[in-house]
């Protein structure tokens, strides 16, 4: 008998929760990032080294992978599983948010919305019932209904307009889900902007449908990290206790830690992944800009104390010059850095709520991050 | 008491020979294949990988670090081998041939070469005396003298004036290299185009200075593959038996096989590690594109029985999806194909002259290339 897909919370320590996700394909120590695998890959890391550091589940992107090589092809290679070496829970998107976000001659209406690749200029119909059959196509274990999101700022009107379509998006989507087999989740994603009232009405529209976990959209979009926190509080005082949090798109080490202190599961980003093809690496003592001539003659790692080989056992002055060349290896090292430091900060905060002191371990992170990178001696 | 540098002829099969090079950081089994890496990183590969797959050494270029970050900044950090985390030999080139084909505004005279940076436009001075002061500052345990290639096809009066300069230039060198510590290696390098006297000439000039090791320069620059070979045939009839012989920046597999059969023992290409990054994959079967589109719906791997996990467990259709988008990861998994499909045809064919069938053993190599690639089901 197929695993069930199931959500326990195991402790709480003020809004902050610690839980698993079951699925067939695994469990998913909560609360998760998740590295974000695109285009079947995260970028600059071999699968089994994304599996070592810790990483549960990765996303990919539905949008990406319909267009290349497609969900069809997929398929008949197996599954984006197969296709590309991972084994454990995978999560897509519906596709939608990079369609808004990336695709030329775009029309929505009630049906869905059509557009035309960025690739190639081809045609592309997508609705909440393909979205859906796409993800299922991959093969995906934790999927995303179609829904709207707006840019903000945003008048209230459209705001709301765009959470309503979201709202009967997202039967139609539950309705199409449920062909496919025993074992997967189709996530609701909750709406609303910056606008409380329209936030609660999207949490609670989906809640009436029925989801076995809920998504956070539309929000780390531009807006300040204080209206994203108050948004998540409103959508979380409503959503239900028994069901996985994900908050899309989020964020910095940051926004993490707040955002898990008002009760949210799952996270994913391309910063970590993207930062590193930038010079820029995640450490305990915050941010360093490998690009910066300082770096140049300094011998030191990046982080001595660091359970990653990227980040401990290589200079800061050979990191500093294979970016100054441009070397593929600078990117992989502090990619490999950032995903390592992303999956060390969740551990730390699944052991800090255990221990029921995600307060003090939070102040302590954010001491590190403050205190700024040690001075060369 | 340092290990000092040594040569030991194992075993000869016709021409071919199975031997060993010794030095203070390690034994290089002969005939050796060194991954180049240019800027202090073999691209796109993790150093532990490089030397799991069989490298006992890599090539730095002289020209690529003398410009960034620079051979004072390395010696500053302790070395080449610790900048780059490769704690085995290492073998450099003199500069020369990069600063001919990269450099701007060269000036050549008797006291050595003027340019220009192709990286900033700074003005640079190289001279037989300065590469191997260079050289020494990174630490290299097998060195190159300062040598002038002439392009090919070129007048003999040309090849002679440049042979000869470099024979000038070799007892320099050789002077310059005594201030450098105990058990590294300065090697000469036999010019003299495709002019077989001019090549005898240059043999012979170089053994009556007398070196530990002997390079073939000037080769595989346009000039037929027979051309090459003759070549080396002239020079290696003069070389000492008791010496290595290193054919510079040779080659296809083909090519390598052809000259460990007229008696050399060492080779460096930047084609496996090029080739990867150009979709271009070197195998039993012979050379694969993975950019053609028979391979977009194709499960099966490059080489189920290859040990090489790039190689062995990620699909075509994977490979060519990777490379189509332009992911990182193509690159990488292709390079890792190359550089082991390089390594295993070293370890076959040291294998086949200790055996002493290394005429049969080229025969059967050379027929798998012939064969082809399996075709699909």
């Amino acid at each position: 008998m197929t695993q069930p897909f199931a959500y326990h919370l195991k402790a709480t320590d003020g809004a902050a929760r610690l839980g698993e996700v079951v699925t067939p394909r695994g469990i998913i120590r909560t609360p998760a990032f998740m590295p974000v695998g695109t285009a079947a890959t995260v970028k600059g890391m071999y699968p089994e080294q994304v599996r070592e550091l810790g990483a549960d589940i990765v996303l990919g992107n539905t949008y990406h992978l319909m267009l290349r090589p497609s969900a069809e092809r997929i398929a008949e290679l197996g599954g984006l599983h197969k296709f590309m070496r991972w084994p454990y829970p995978i999560l897509t998107d519906s596709g939608g948010f990079q369609v808004m976000s990336l695709a030329a001659l775009r029309k929505l209406n009630e049906k869905g919305v059509t557009f035309r690749s960025h690739i190639d200029g081809a045609y592309h119909e997508m609705s909440p019932e393909r979205s859906v059959e796409i993800q299922g196509l991959l093969g995906s274990d934790i999927q995303m209904q179609l829904d709207e999101c707006v840019r903000l700022p945003a008048a209230p009107e459209e705001v709301a307009r765009a959470l309503r379509l979201s709202l009967r998006w997202a039967e139609r989507s539950k309705k199409a889900f449920e062909a496919q087999p025993p074992g997967r989740a189709l996530f609701g994603i909750v709406q609303g902007g910056d606008v409380p009232d329209l936030r609660e009405e999207s949490a609670r529209g989906l809640v009436d449908i029925g989801f076995p976990g809920y998504s956070i959209g539309g929000l780390a979009v531009g807006e300040p990290q204080a209206v994203m926190l108050g948004m998540i509080e409103v959508v979380n005082a409503i959503l239900p206790q028994d069901k996985p949090r994900y908050l899309m798109g989020v964020g910095t080490p940051d926004d993490i830690i707040e955002a898990v202190g008002r009760g949210v599961d799952m996270f994913d980003c391309v910063m970590p992944t993207r930062a590193g093809r930038h010079a820029l690496a995640f450490t305990r003592f915050g941010k360093i800009n490998l690009k910066n001539a300082r770096h140049a003659n300094d011998p030191r790692p990046l982080d001595e104390e660091s359970d990653c080989p990227a980040a401990r056992d290589y200079s800061r002055a050979y990191l500093h010059h294979l970016i100054r060349c441009d070397e593929m290896l600078g990117s992989m090292l502090l990619t490999w850095v950032n995903l390592a430091y992303y999956q060390t900060l969740m551990a730390g905060i699944r052991a800090a709520i255990a221990e029921g002191r995600f307060e003090a371990h939070k102040a302590e992170v954010k001491e590190g991050w403050a205190r700024g990178d040690i001075p060369a001696r």
